[in-house]
């Protein structure tokens, strides 16, 4: 019986070309978390159903993927690692406190599949537990930035704010505190949906496009005038932003103090060179999940604002205790991999190649197959990723698949070059007609053919020259 | 309401000792293969369950996660990734062959959990799809050769041998083909259970020891002779293998034609480098699974044979095919990260850092937690993994978390230090009691006390040069 090969819906391969773009950007913000000191964690995909529900928002809550074991426990796969590192916290006692890790895996999320949205995603995640407000933020926040810059994503805006400021508004608006949630969930759409409908949500409500009647806050026009002046709060300077803020909520006891640390974090990133060119205050960041309780972060390239925030986090002093024990402060953030993938896709700034090889040695005579192998493993063992053709096939056959995977260099040796101990090194990847920067005496005589005789004993040596110099 | 932190049966977590270990194991193979030309590849966890089972072994089928999704579809984890990989190229059909591709990836199985044995488990596969029995089968030896070469596990042996050989002891022994499937699925339990119980099983069957009988496959007493007097070929020497091979089967037609790709495999090893010392030519080696078709290969520690193979592979021309379409030949072997970290581990071969840090600035003062701020992103600039204090405590208590957490340095800047232009930086691997004394000058002077001051501005290419020496 011949079953159809196909996956379910929001499920995907990642091909080569995928992967080997993606694994370039993982090695990079590892490398980056790394020098920041963060250690490496792995937890199961599967937790318990009670583990993963009652934390987060109600919308991660109701996609989760369910899980049966053969002893019929109700399980599911995790749909953050957040979740999952509170958890662990909780239950090895003995890790020493602070605990920075970071963790890259895949979640599971069963929304309703969109183009470019899948049901399994990866999320590259940094979080800092056991620290109070300051340093660690801070670090957070430098660590954003350091891995944009790395990873070569083009110019790209890290904003922040914080839960405190989002406090004192409702104070200041006279809004109830336990109304806060739902104000902060409205805001958080304010780039996505625009002010007119989050102002309608904060209101009387309003009927989405799709006829859905969407139920409103019940805010009065004063307080919603508060949030609005607040709002208008916008400047390129860290600092003239504070001023601002002191001045509004001016109102407010004790906001003085409150505003204090929002402050040393942004004067600590002065310090240390992430200046408001790229750190922006911006206090209509609200970030969407309910455990937030300090500064909140996130971060969107300036080439494709489209793509959302590719970078989102903040600090959540209270989702550990909901295990037991007592209150841990923590903060961090999380990658989209898989979005901020999309948008470098979508701006070219992801490679091409289908494969990591760097040569393909063909083999054009069976005979000489011995030799061909040979020469293959000596480049490997230089650390020359070679392939070696193991199929069948004529050359024209061989070289085309080097041209295919878009590997840069073939080798060719045939009974001619094997009398006079050269071989044939072929350069695929010359597009142009030439390479003929290349001419003189000794090399790419033919170069109109891309192709150079060296001799056998010098090839290893002259392929990693050519290689190193980026050829 | 608390909900109590704890994982279902057979899942755990990996703390950063266990990762850092498991990384540094994954990067190496990952490096290896790649210098072979294998691209990375990555499924999705989730897969139809028609494409799960049907494939593979019984046992794996009856392990297998069922998953639901809100459509009610049949659903599963995979328990390994060569099925994964045989519906990727019969689905995505623009792949060109050969398809050489790597994946590491998580796998579940719900099997009885032991000590040592989880239900979640890492897997490192190689495979060539698309390539004829030959080249494609002798990569995949000298990989995993390379492979435990560059990853410092201790002396290892690699063993092969081909289904073909087994199918000529069929013929050999009178044995009808169909019975085949059984009688390997019986001789693979050799190396664990005996030739006694192997005996037993092949013919009348036995009791095991908790008292389930286990039944014979009913073969005579002079086909399991001819099988004992096959097993007993054993010989360091490849080439005598083959030889007493041909020998044997000189009574079965065609016997000769059948053993040459052996042997050509055998001689391409010997070429390259890889001899009978470490690539022995084992026939007792069957391999469990159904769909071999050539040669098999296994990969033991030999300072842990009790672990049993940690890399176990071979060719499986028709697997593919079950997908629809025609036969496509494919070989590939697949690494048990798991089990080859707890052999390593077992064998004192893996680190105990806890985390990627190599150096920790401490905050003696709170005044001077900029100047603190300020070299650890210096350091980190540079490439030096740095962490920062970032919780309160004391100074011992900032140097006990170095210590516990192996960070080989610490480095000290007081107002004495910084009125000088100075930092004392300690070496924190030295198991010293000895508090904060204060040296007055440049080298190692006060060595028993594992500290040294050394000018601010010099810091960062001081470290860089201990860390580069291996301090």
């Amino acid at each position: 019986m011949k079953i159809k090969p196909r996956l379910s819906r929001g499920l995907r391969d990642l091909l080569p070309q995928t992967m080997l773009a993606r694994q370039r950007v993982i090695d990079t913000v590892r490398r980056v978390y790394e020098t920041y000191g963060f250690a490496p964690l792995e937890t199961p995909a599967i937790e318990y159903l009670d583990v993963l529900s009652g934390s987060a928002g109600e919308e991660a809550q109701h996609s989760i993927f369910r899980v049966t074991n053969p002893e019929d426990e109700d399980l599911g796969l995790r749909f953050d690692l957040t979740v999952p590192l509170a958890r662990v916290v909780s239950q090895h006692r003995q890790i020493p406190f602070p605990f920075k890790r970071y963790q890259v895996s895949q979640v599971w999320r069963a929304d309703k599949p969109d183009p470019g949205r899948f049901r399994q995603f990866t999320q590259f995640d940094i979080d800092t537990v056991g620290a109070p407000c300051g340093t660690a933020d801070t670090e957070i926040l430098a660590a954003i930035c350091d891995c944009l810059e790395a990873i070569g994503a083009g110019p790209y805006s890290v904003r922040f704010s914080s839960r405190e400021i989002l406090n004192l508004l409702l104070q200041h608006a006279g809004i109830p505190a336990d109304l806060g949630k739902d104000v902060f969930r409205v805001l958080d759409k304010l780039e996505k949906v625009g002010w007119k409908r989050v102002r309608s949500e904060l209101t009387t409500g309003y009927v989405d496009p799709s006829g859905d009647p969407i139920r409103g806050l019940g805010l009065q026009d004063a307080q919603v005038g508060a949030i609005e002046e607040f709002l208008e709060i916008s400047n390129p300077d860290r600092r003239a932003v504070v001023g601002r803020l002191r001045d509004l909520f001016s109102d407010v006891d004790g906001s003085g103090a409150r505003l204090d640390t929002v402050e040393s974090i942004s004067e600590d990133l002065e310090t240390l060179g992430y200046g408001s060119d790229r750190v922006v205050l911006d206090v209509s960041i609200a970030r969407g999940l309910a455990y937030y309780t300090g500064p909140v972060f996130e971060a969107v390239l300036e080439d494709a604002p489209q793509f959302g925030s590719v970078f989102g986090g903040g600090r959540y002093d209270g989702l550990v205790a909901r295990f037991g024990g007592q209150r841990i402060p923590a903060t961090g953030a999380s990658l989209g991999v898989d979005r901020l993938l999309a948008a470098m896709e979508h701006l070219g700034r992801c490679g091409s190649e289908q494969t990591p090889a760097q040569v393909l040695v063909t083999v054009m005579d069976k005979n000489l197959r011995g030799e061909c192998l040979e020469l293959a493993f000596e480049l490997r063992r230089a650390g020359v990723r070679t392939e070696i053709h193991s199929g069948s096939g004529r050359l024209g056959k061989q070289l085309k698949r080097a041209d295919r995977l878009k590997i840069p260099y073939a080798i060719l040796i045939g009974e001619d070059e094997l009398a006079r101990g050269v071989v044939t090194l072929k350069q695929m990847s010359v597009a142009s007609s030439a390479g003929t920067h290349l001419t003189d005496h000794r090399a790419w005589k033919a170069a109109r053919f891309g192709q150079i005789e060296i001799p056998r004993s010098e090839t290893v040596t002259r392929l990693r020259e050519l290689l190193q110099a980026g050829g």
